[in-house]
């Protein structure tokens, strides 16, 4: 049977527009990968009125309810009240819920004093399958009624997230007839309209498994869902699929279920035991603050330097003056000696380098969106020369991606340019 | 009268997942900054009996529609006609949108040749206010009918943005009996619930001027809004307001108006012709990359080091081998080390530096959460000690956002510890 979904937000701070609702993609891209169509997503604040008229509505049109927010420990949360209400439950308390929260507070918040009010967090629809909350205070609960089901989530996101992961993933499976696998293969080097285009005859024909392309911030990507009595059976299914992007796109592949192009090369620098340093200009900081973002980079990441003077260019990382009076700081000749400079100052393997004209206005008389891109390993240098457009941020995530991908080539063995 | 508005964003992708609904996010602070109730926000894919069922139950909540998306030339782009169809109007040709459209494909789309679709975009509802388009192909528009004002703007939030500034503003300024004024008054060193609770009663209060407090990822800020037959009369009704906010909370305002903490000590470097610089460990980058966002970044920032490795931090950054045995890289002595040799490797009058164990796990037996964060102007050299949570990127982002506080208070004169 396929199932139908309604997302409910609940926060006041969404309608003012504070933050963006993050969380209804987020869930949306997890129910479209386990076949749910979800229908409507809706936006409400912190009001029982307003928020049961929303429920009242959701129920005429879905069968699974999932509403995030206002589970916190204050007046305005009060999102289970009304679900409770609305579906003739009561609340109960929960006291092991209350027990992991008290755990919580002593291991992430030992400053801060459980009041009453945290214990409100563990009231809980009575019967509901309880969702608890490793990330967290508030606890989740799920619970079926009037052939509607209903799951609540906290609202912050990265709660969210784990538990839509680790709690709401199983529990949908439970519910479904058969098993759902899905893999996500991942593209850099080819625009998302161009990879739709070379996919979508065999795309529209497919109905198990099924393929569904999406773009972000200059990466794409391909997911790919399987559905079938065992995991295993859905996994067999998926292989050939899998076999067959991998194919049409080659290289452009660089990877299948891996977060991020960064978090790619952090791996094969760590499987080849080499280690990384940047220099950048135009990028400012981005490549390394993307490479450190994740846990453990200091195995694989040594430093880098962030050269927004022509001085810095000659006495940090020993660029010549020669260099820069004849080239300028936006040349090739200037990306290589900054990919060398920054591996012989950190003592890393691998440099790799950034030096362009982000924007808005050109510099020493190169336009907006000029970079090149140097790549150092031992004698080697490679230098790309990239022609961007003429958004700043636009153009410093873009080349660093460009970036990473040619360490990705060169640890790959591939052609780097 | 206060209006009442829902925003229904049509387009099956954002049901995907594959985008998130940041024209909700632009739209929903534009009205509340007019004083405009935003009370839900639906969202509904490109299915013309799912949007007319999403429009009947707008109309019984709001007296405001907004519409985003749909207003494209493919067949999926079907929300002028069910808008159009519910509300009783007829769709009719507007003569000088074709011409507008025809003129942007010449300026913009050069390769591209019109297609009878894109003569669609000009069938407007009959009687409508036209919303001319300066920024891509679709009209906006907006009528009034059955005691509700609809107003249909395109998806592409790059068209939205700036229909919604230079069209629907003005709009419905012209619908409102005055006009309004608001400030944002931003915070740093104050929690949110903290700030709420020292303003509470009195928000509570007050009808016009309004107030009403945010948080945003470690920062804080109160926006104030009056409303008055004039600008004039609304911007001497914010005064009072502000001085009190400024009389509250004293050297935690770092800023009226100004979009971000990094964005204020530009300026303030600017203004005393002063130039930064900074020395990472724990942040990877973090602060170059926020400086380095600023177009214009260039004046007032030199350089920064990612130091990962204890030989970067001796050998780029002049850190004595002896503090490093001694007291460890994260400790109070490194951090004035670092932050010193980062002014005089990179030139710069103001030295920013950033030591510690961002986690997950502990490092030199010292815990995750842990900072110093190094401050150097001359001789003189400042250090605070942080002890943050055990989440890598706020832990990340925190540091980061202190340390801009610490520069602003030099920059300010004030007590920097």
């Amino acid at each position: 049977m396929t199932h139908t979904a309604e997302l409910i937000a609940v926060g006041t701070e969404l309608l003012l527009g504070n933050i963006v609702n993050s969380d209804a993609q987020m869930i949306s891209q997890t129910l479209s990968a386990l076949g749910i169509n979800v229908y409507y997503h809706t936006v409400v604040g912190d009001n029982p009125q307003r928020v049961k008229a929303a429920v009242e509505v959701a129920k005429q049109r879905a069968d699974i309810i999932i509403t995030t927010g206002g589970l916190g420990p204050t007046c305005d949360d009060l999102t289970k009240q009304v679900l409770a209400e609305a579906f003739g439950k009561k609340l109960v308390f929960h006291a092991p819920s209350a027990r992991r929260m008290e755990a919580y507070f002593k291991a992430f918040l030992p400053h801060r004093t459980i009041t009453e009010n945290n214990y409100q967090q563990a009231m809980l629809p009575e019967g509901c399958t309880v969702l608890d909350n490793d990330w967290g205070t508030a606890p989740g609960c799920a619970f079926q009624a009037d052939g509607v089901t209903v799951i609540m989530l906290p609202g912050p996101p990265r709660e969210c997230r784990a538990m839509l992961e680790h709690r709401v993933v199983p529990y949908l499976k439970g519910m479904s007839d058969g098993v759902i696998a899905s893999r996500t293969v991942k593209l850099f080097g080819i625009g998302e309209s161009a990879m739709e285009a070379r996919l979508r005859q065999q795309m529209e024909s497919m109905t198990n498994p099924t393929m569904a392309p999406y773009a972000k911030e200059g990466e794409c990507e391909v997911r790919i869902t399987a559905k079938a009595p065992t995991l295993q059976q859905a996994q067999a299914m998926l292989e050939p699929v899998e076999a067959q992007l991998r194919r049409e796109f080659g290289d452009l592949v660089y990877g299948v279920d891996v977060p991020s192009l960064h978090a790619r090369i952090s791996t094969l620098l760590r499987e080849q035991g080499l280690t990384l340093a940047t220099a950048e200009s135009c990028t400012g900081g981005l490549a390394a603050q993307r490479i450190t973002d994740l846990p453990g980079a200091s195995q694989v990441f040594r430093g880098g330097v962030v050269c927004y003077t022509d001085q810095v260019k000659r006495d940090v990382l020993g660029v010549a003056q020669q260099t820069l009076d004849s080239f300028g700081a936006v040349s090739s000749q200037t990306a290589q000696e900054l990919a060398k400079g920054v591996c012989r100052c950190t003592g890393s393997d691998i440099g790799l380098s950034f030096t362009g004209v982000a924007g808005p206005d050109p510099d020493e008389g190169k336009p907006v969106g000029l970079v090149y891109i140097g790549l150092a390993r031992g004698d080697r240098v490679w230098v790309k020369e990239l022609h961007l457009g003429s958004a700043r941020d636009r153009n410093r995530n873009s080349a660093v991606l460009h970036g990473f991908d040619m360490v990705r080539r060169l640890l790959s063995g591939l052609d780097i340019l």
